[in-house]
């Protein structure tokens, strides 16, 4: 489990067609549909706001202070792919700036998740280059020590297999088995159908505890009113 | 202290005139206007920047991963409020999303105030509905356990009683008890005049420590110059 | 060492020519060109984003909660200084605002780093004066202890002393001794030519593996690929 | 709320049997005992394992990096007190050591609860005073602006009012509301009860599962058993 | 991947010899043994100094302030085993005092590893229960929602798999694959062999420089020696 | 400033009297006496109760994850010496063990104190060999690129220069420079003098109000008693 110097170099991509369409329902709905699961730790944050993304992951493991297996990695990316990133121990270094972007973008990569630093964050953000991140660091990293890439790893918590898709938002990167693409992008449309109702209604002036039949167990759980 | 499973209906807002006009003053001003003290700890952060607002609060007591009492809540807004939210332990969770925030801009609340997470907060933007937070998280939560609303809470470290009046902006979040609210008002206005004058002079590049007349007791308290 | 209660009237300050040109490079660039050392702690960050300045340290060591300091470091500042301000315990008060900004500004500073909060952060990008911090803070602070100006300090980890070229742009901030300012301005330049060969070839689809010839010693290494 | 400058010097004390005796029952059965609230966040921790106490709350607001109210608030000590501290903002300055220890002992102190640091560590242990802090540091403080005492202050997020019951030991701190206090300890004593025949079920190989009933609800809720 | 609601009965326990036998080395050891791989993040700590331990992993998916999965996992222990528990969202409450410790310890449970927090900690000392966890606290939690049981989890930012062998120390927490749980053996052992040898020369004040033969490497690398 | 790939041979040590005799006071004492200037940040504890040196520091700068400069520091190590290290950006791996701690205290070494983290704690309590860091973790380190030994560092935000005084306890650490070592020796002495006198007083019931005087200042203050 989480090998060290490995290179996978042919992965279960999910279905494409789900894959891409999961971007537009954003990591929240994404997340009930799988079932509450599959949720980055919220330290993950866009380095600038408004980026809304959805591909298949492929994975690196890195060394603390050391990005040689971003550069191996590139070349593993195909079109639609997001680079997920995690070290094997906390660093808040800076592992990626507007080169590596430049090579990944040719690659075909959408964007990276990366439980480390990045630096050339204007730069990124006037690429179009979207990417979610534990850090901002100006310190950049050695080429030394072996990692591995599109190996199970865990990044900020979840479990991350190469070829899961990975939504991301600015509430967060949400993961998705490959297996469950296609479901969850069913699941996903459905929710998002009902919640359109449910919003005019609340907008109208509908209280929740009425649209969804609250008070009868807030009374049952023995809610008091007082004045 | 802190009751669970209550929700108090009649609560005693703070004067609305004193309470509409505190937005424009900002947190910081406010904060000194009222002997510097009610401010929340600085982690709580807008989750986009430029929304300034004041308004009278509306308290609740969650659960940890658990927001049903925000709900409840919704009933008690009336125009003008704003909804501040504790939990009974730290959780980061998104207690709060566009659903419930067309609910709340349907009662009438200008803002949400809370000590968790939010969610879709690139939609909360587009409806500019303001809030601050701890973390941003896609993490829903599930209806099960009974808090209180309109208790007094302790939110991010600070006492809030139901109707005190809240001042949020990109400096924080400022609470001024109801009974203070247009003594604050007041020496808020005083405050910002006299300070129009001390920036013109400032300007025109007159020290502080001339304007301030610092010199003497600094040389008091044993500051050296050397060269 | 970190004398408290002492001003230093005549610093040395870097050369001016290549304490403006550092700006242009970026923190990144700048530190990579030093040798990879010089940069403050990551949390240090942009109050608001894009600024990206260079100039030369005035250096501040505060009390917790006192922001006496502040006004003696204003006389000391001189066109093209930046504030460099740590505190003697950590503290997230917000030392600095809108009136401060005003009163550096007239006396020619580009900007503040500050190892603590700062407050009034929507005047101050109105006025565009840049700021980084650890902290945003409503919170003012009291003028009764001493600390010192124009000392060594160390501020978010990182020794500043006075005259030292500031670097500081999205990415964070570094600090050049003065004395290797102007070789560290060559150095950086020479690094951007070289990087914008680079990004061409990464563009056109050159891998990093290939252009770095990285595939020879990742093998010695023991990178095993499989299927 | 939370007013500045001001020691109220009398205050009404819990009852004094039922505040003396909550400390034998622990903060976890008394929190439990009280609903479930009053807990302070558990990053305050003893500064040395094995203390536990219970007694009346003298509190203290103190500024950052200043402990002059520490001194007002020794002479408000009666036998049985407990001094529980807060700062107007975050700080971990060394407020407290063996002197004010020997002189809070003298005036007849159980404990310190304080949302700060404290300091001399060993000989605090070596006297058996017993405190709970956020964090432990050399760094000594100033005696230049004024707090309050014996007002109602927000110590580690709970609210704690002058005469209330402070209930200290590995687990964490407690607050009961004085009013509280008898009922408090009654409810613990029968926890308590409940509690020692539970473990001898436990220890004899019964689960919890038939001990308390949990095989149906759980089934209800869809736990599915799988090999 | 982490399925909500399950309980797997049968799972793959590494073997039993070499899962008993791991606690010896330490976690330094077995972590190094096993390719530097498998450390859960350092937050983690013992609750009281000085347990050594090892098992195969009973895992357990837990809900934020929600314990009830906790009983469910009581009925999975056997003889050997020890519980590793993480929560969907990060948390801080107790979930696990000395009532579920009696019941683990009458199932055959050797020690606990949770995410989240625990309480009754002098209890645990007294009955010489060994837990790991990220906090200390007192507020209990409810039984409400379903996690699950025996599925694989991220624990502290580790996989970790059911049957895999836990061996955790005052240095930390170290997972080992159960398939490699016999090799990992055999390599602690032949690294501890050759330690002691190393640590006799190092007493004698050979210098590590001579002994691992660094000095000609760190002359390569560019060392310089100045006086 | 913090060069790379250094070692500095001849450091002028503080006087060895002072050096010795500093430990007997503690650091709060010394930091009193040294003017509260000093003191490494309070997140820097000890890995067990109890200890208290000091001694002349030899400097380490670290890489993350690469302790290879540890063994190039041990050679420069005199009898009477801490070493103090650093690293480049935040780490929290275990770059010390019961090896390097063997060869330390071979050549004459009394303690550690590291900005990162150590492992085989138990250990080296039994050798009661004192360390001081930011962590305890399991995960080694690589030994592969270039730091320095013996050039100023900055450690937990304080300028450690080789040659300096160290004295460490349960309070924390702090730094003396070489060329106050003797004069803050003598001022200790004097405060310890002091402080015996005090704590008799404040024994016997003396209100530190009335031994320092501070009822007058107090009143001027503009405190107030209430009933």
């Amino acid at each position: 489990m989480f090998e060290l110097g490995v290179v996978k170099r042919s992965i279960n991509r999910a279905n494409r067609v789900a894959a891409d369409a999961l971007a537009a329902f954003g990591s929240a709905t994404v997340h009930e549909a799988l079932g509450r699961v599959g949720l980055l730790q919220p330290y993950m944050r866009p380095i600038y706001p408004g980026a809304q993304v959805s591909g298949t992951a492929i994975t690196v493991l890195l060394q603390p202070g050391d990005n040689w297996m971003m550069h191996v990695a590139a070349e593993q990316i195909r079109e639609g792919d997001i680079v997920v990133a995690a070290v094997t121990s906390p660093c808040t270094d800076g592992y990626f700036g507007d080169l590596l972007a430049t090579s990944f973008v040719a690659r075909g990569a959408r964007a990276l998740v990366i439980d480390a630093g990045v630096r050339d964050v204007k730069t990124l953000q006037q690429m179009g280059f979207a990417v979610w991140s534990k850090a901002i660091s100006s310190k950049g990293t050695i080429k030394a020590t072996l990692g591995s890439v599109n190996v199970p790893i865990v990044c900020a918590g979840m479990l991350v297999t190469p070829g899961d898709v990975v939504v991301a938002d600015d509430d967060g990167v949400v993961i998705v088995p490959a297996a469950l693409a296609v479901a969850t992008a069913e699941a996903a449309a459905r929710r998002e159908a009902l919640e359109a109702g449910k919003r005019a209604q609340l907008a109208s002036g509908v209280l929740g505890l009425d649209m969804y039949k609250m008070r009868e167990p807030l009374e049952e759980a023995g809610l008091r009113y007082i004045d």
